[in-house]
């Protein structure tokens, strides 16, 4: 299979890479280097020190025999992605694209303007660059399951029949988002379920939860492989942060109560999801979509787990709860429903307890690293 | 009060102006001539020949005494549209300044991704001017009944509760429209509802159907006051359409079957539904959503009033059903609740014989400006 894998750099586009290259399928590899740019601007670098991409591909092949071709540049030139999409005639495209952090989204204007851009006219050129350049290929897009927001009701796998008034008809789960970032996810559904009815294309939004961990079985080959790895206020989620934080001797940052709840996964998880996606594509003018998740866990269960493994490895982990400077629910209903990927094949890595400890580990080698400048910035939704 | 216009120089953005001013309030005008320029450049311009915006409101004043602020710029521009709000405080903003056009938005991805980066950075561009300008201002977007497409279930106003397995919710009305213009309002619509929800914005949205005839009490004062008036396939609506092609002698073009129904309503009554929404405004922290139409009909309906009209004229209208460019359905249910804006005092002007007559008189003065090349250029949406 040809994979051509948008947003190749990231923490999650990274790992993607290899877990298909690993497997024998190739890859080609686009990014612009928003991410790297914009958390220097930030200060707030990756944990761990990466290679930029050209490099790591190189690595990789060194390391392997295994070849990635890299193109650096911005697709929503949409003359690029065509031209890449025209050569390549990609099989399945990954889109990770996308400015991927709630908090960017919510620091003023600029930031807003440009996620919001970005965000929709990757997702537009991409279907464009499907329909004019290879019409049969898969596009696995990343959404999330911020989209959701927490409504009173289950939460269904993407889609939702309604009966009104003695008629029935089936949409879009309801969507009601806590983040600019998020509310773009929203849009780009928006935009490909659209051209979905449109143009027959066939796509897959993969509603994830917060990833966690730093490694995959590839990444673990060579430290020079490892993840694009985030744990600010900014681009880092919850689990991430609080493990870097507890080695850091910093407390964990609740926001809030902790109640908040939400599904999490395993960043293998998350290899493995888009990669039985992959291999079992949707149909043509099908908008599939799959709940990426295998366990929910408030943000206090979460802090409480960290905890308990740091102080047993001698991190004497406190936790304080600060005042909330998201706008969300605090208490609120959650069941959410996914079967879909389980049903595609997936083996979830829950999070036990010698997951912790070996994610600890793994952090505590870079612990010299750790910017805690980077921990709280107090980026308000107000 | 004091009201800003956005996208003024518009079929409605200009009645809108006046019908303000001539009830005495202040009105702050803006346009960045891109629906004059786009008409250019795709040799479709207005039937009626109208003077520049700047032009106007110095007619308008010569007429009536009474001063329309002009700005010509582009409110994509933050730094402009946020100077603006500092410097008036509007009241209330009225949102027309998105790219209006189904068939535009269609076109290609050049057009497709103006019409997304315009309207929803628009529409960002004022949630922040309110925020930081003026937190108490009324903001009245235009929606369109399109996107709602053709659900099986009634259409209820904007709103929809939800009972699932037994516990309930309320939600915006499920949206899937019908071209990408179309699924950018659904997308405004989701970002100001994320704003609504964040900083208590008071917002109406008004889910306009498809709006026909070419005067107001307001522009019948001077024929350099009349709106300007498409009827070409890109930017004309169906009706506009129909009369002047009956006017001109050539067939009325039906798209496919010419069941598909849609909701319907005068100018004059666009002017009356932004006019009562201004002066009874939304609450802060409240969406508010009317379903603007007053009466329903589908294109099969439309064709054979305008032919009965036209034949009593003397015109021997003849009615074309072409293969449909579009993808829509051409049979659907379609049953739509309006009640709000009834309630607010909405008196409708419906499509009485003697409307229709005299749609055609005023057009018929306008027969040597018709350009039939115009009427019909097949833009597919496949």
């Amino acid at each position: 299979m040809k994979v051509l894998i948008l947003g190749a750099d990231g923490y999650l586009g990274w790992p993607t890479c290899l877990y298909f290259s690993q497997r024998g399928h190739e890859v080609i590899a686009v990014d612009n280097y928003f991410h790297r740019n914009a958390a220097t601007e930030h200060d707030c670098e990756s944990l761990i020190p990466t290679p930029d991409l050209v490099q790591r591909a190189e690595i990789w092949e060194e390391l392997t025999g295994k070849k990635i071709e890299v193109h650096i540049g911005d697709v929503t030139n949409y003359d690029l992605l065509l031209s890449i999409f025209k050569k390549h005639k990609p099989d399945t495209v990954v889109h990770y694209a996308e400015q991927p952090s709630a908090p960017y989204s919510m620091i003023g204007q600029k930031e807003a303007a440009f996620t919001l851009q970005n965000n929709l006219i990757t997702t537009l050129n991409i279907a464009y660059a499907v329909k004019e350049g290879n019409p049969d290929c898969h596009i696995i897009k990343l959404g999330t399951m911020g989209e959701y927001g927490t409504p009173n009701i289950d939460i269904e796998e993407g889609w939702l029949e309604i009966e009104h008034k003695g008629r029935k008809d089936k949409f879009l789960f309801p969507r009601q988002a806590g983040s600019l970032y998020h509310t773009t996810k929203i849009q780009d559904t928006d935009l490909l379920w659209f051209y979905t009815r449109m143009w027959d294309l066939r796509v897959t939004d993969l509603m994830q939860g917060p990833v966690y961990g730093l490694s995959t079985d590839e990444t673990d080959l060579d430290k020079r492989l490892m993840p694009y790895f985030h744990y600010d206020e900014i681009f880092g989620t919850v689990l991430n942060r609080f493990i870097v934080q507890a080695v850091a001797g910093y407390p964990l940052t609740v926001f809030g109560k902790g109640n908040q709840t939400r599904g999490f996964l395993n960043l293998k998880d998350t290899m493995q999801c888009v990669y039985l996606s992959a291999t079992q594509p949707a149909d043509l003018g099908q908008l599939r979509v799959f709940n990426q998740l295998t366990e929910s866990f408030s943000v206090n269960q979460l802090a409480e787990k960290v905890k308990k493994i740091g102080d047993r490895l001698g991190y004497n982990v406190k936790i304080n709860q600060i005042k909330n400077p998201r706008v969300e629910k605090e208490d609120h209903y959650y069941n959410v429903h996914y079967t879909g990927l389980m049903e595609l094949g997936l083996k979830p890595h829950y999070l036990t307890d010698e997951i912790l400890e070996n994610f600890f580990t793994i952090t505590g080698q870079y612990k010299n690293r750790i910017n805690k400048d980077a921990f709280f910035r107090g980026i308000s939704w107000k």
